[in-house]
């Protein structure tokens, strides 16, 4: 099943992709070019290019065969934007107000009450148990299908509280073009993020061009049942599985099977996930999104409450990985206007 | 990622498929031509040929996107044999073997006891408490590398009671073709069984042609860990997952996140995922393979402990899905030997 190429020809040192993503697959043919368009010359840029041209090249020895070409993508702070606050957390604050008519109860119980009289800290203040609480009224009790309809009416209509844009539209550019030149060049990338994994199937295949399949993420339980017949599949109020941290090498190990190739990340909670793909055999590649741009997006690392980048940031320093930092290395951060 | 191919051509209505799988890929040029010469001339070939025909045909009203062929197949009776035991069952009893000595303690202790006496029926006399305790015993404990190590050595030279051939070799040529001629025309294939996930995945992608990330089965806990700086990811004894039975649409839908459009069982355990496959909007594919088979095979259905297809028999009938008979639409069960 494995599309393949001829794989991106790099040239010289100097960050220049001459060219040529040779695709000839069912009769179509396409032209690479130049595949990074929104990076910046720099030492980045020339690390991607660099591990690439070796995965694929087949006279060398690092490459890699199709098949193991796996790799991996945080998702907030990654991808798209997490500020001011993860985006999941903002479509369900909005589902509690959309909620509030039908839970009168609502008025006097935390942090149900704080999030509709607009008090975030005094929601915060219940602490993960009232997250959680929150969470399983937003995200359980309907079928897998109308949980879909409820996130993909939400993306459609919501906008970001500082840029007045859709969120799938506060995803990163430069990111956009760094999964399509992988996967020109025999790549196949995977989402693994704390996110809600059927949260973010509603638009990884329109936004980022990774299918569901390609999609892991945290997850509530779900059970089969038939109603007046018809099978359905119905989301539970129970975590089962949390893919942060430590979880994201097992759940890369559980629905995946192998170990990645090459790791992008943004914060702590990625670490693990970045050890793990470091720690396999032969050459492989590791990412750090660094945010450092306060203008054109957010500047925050090891204080931030949101997308902490603590550790993760010394371990790049001492291993070698490759940081990205967005001032820098970003000629443009979100795509243009639709 | 999809690679794709003219597809198949299907001319008239007598079974017979005269060319074409064109795969023009990475400069590869394969013929199709005869795609499943194991299977008679039947309506159960007939059935299939149809609807991919109609799924593939890109002018008709059944078209659909290659990115939405997913077809799933049971592992146990309808990829490989599960008589006169599921072969995991019988790597079990092996490594219950193999570990005895560093056991002493299972000398008296059931169902370790029965079974290193060679006594099958006191072993199942437990019950489902003692399986577990079997199953976390020879299952959990190791590395992921190591279990994958100890799984794939018993496989190269374990022998089947009956047949005295490789367990990987006790597998439906039949099915292989149709594994390979579904994939020749855009499907991706997954197996979806009760099995244990990791256990066949060590043999899926060389056997089926499957990769580890297109395995869903039956799953235990396991922790990410530093040991000596060194990550691994250990096998807790806990039950994570049961893929069988319900199982099976709810480990379709977090691994998949898809409805299927084509599923492939042998017994009622995968009633609730061929229920879930059929009830899709437009065409499905749903296919079960029927152990008619005494002399070639086994021959078992309603009455079997192992693979009983007694309801799914009965829904089968009723709603038109494809039963293949072993015994007449299949020319050849297993391979040739090597």
């Amino acid at each position: 099943m494995e599309v393949i190429l001829k794989s991106a020809i790099y040239r010289g040192r100097t960050g220049f992709l001459l060219g040529a993503t040779l695709l000839l697959c069912g009769g179509s043919l396409a032209w690479g070019g130049e595949s990074l368009p929104s990076w910046n010359e720099g030492s980045a840029k020339r690390a991607i290019v660099d591990f690439v041209a070796r995965a694929t090249d087949e006279s060398g020895q690092d490459f890699v065969p199709p098949a193991q070409r796996i790799a991996v993508f945080d998702n907030d702070g990654t991808l798209w934007s997490e500020q001011p606050l993860y985006f999941q957390f903002i479509f369900m604050i909005d589902r509690v107000k959309a909620l509030a008519p039908e839970h009168p109860e609502w008025q006097t119980e935390e942090p149900f009450h704080s999030v509709l009289a607009g008090d975030m800290k005094g929601a915060l203040a219940s602490g993960e148990a009232g997250l959680v609480k929150m969470g399983m009224a937003t995200h359980a009790g309907m079928t897998t299908d109308e949980f879909d309809k409820i996130v993909t009416d939400w993306l459609a209509t919501a906008r970001h509280p500082k840029s007045k844009r859709p969120y799938t539209e506060m995803v990163y550019q430069p990111m956009l073009e760094l999964l399509a030149y992988l996967r020109a060049n025999g790549f196949k990338t995977y989402i693994v993020s704390g996110g809600g994994i059927e949260f973010m199937r509603t638009f990884s295949e329109k936004v980022y061009g990774v299918p569901p399949e390609q999609v892991i993420g945290s997850s509530i339980k779900t059970k089969f049942e038939l109603r007046d017949g018809k099978p359905v599949i119905t989301r539970l109020p129970e975590i089962d599985f949390i893919d942060d941290g430590p979880g994201k090498p097992v759940g890369i190990q559980k629905f995946i099977g192998r170990r990645p190739l090459a790791a992008f990340g943004n914060s702590d909670g990625d670490l693990q996930m970045l050890q793990w793909t470091a720690a396999g055999a032969g050459p492989r590649f590791v990412l750090i999104v660094h945010h450092t741009d306060a203008e054109r997006e957010w500047a925050y690392d090891r204080k931030s409450p949101i997308g902490k980048l603590d550790k993760a940031l010394g371990e790049a320093k001492e291993r070698g990985w490759t940081v990205v930092s967005m001032k820098d290395d970003w000629k443009t951060i979100y795509p243009p206007d639709k």
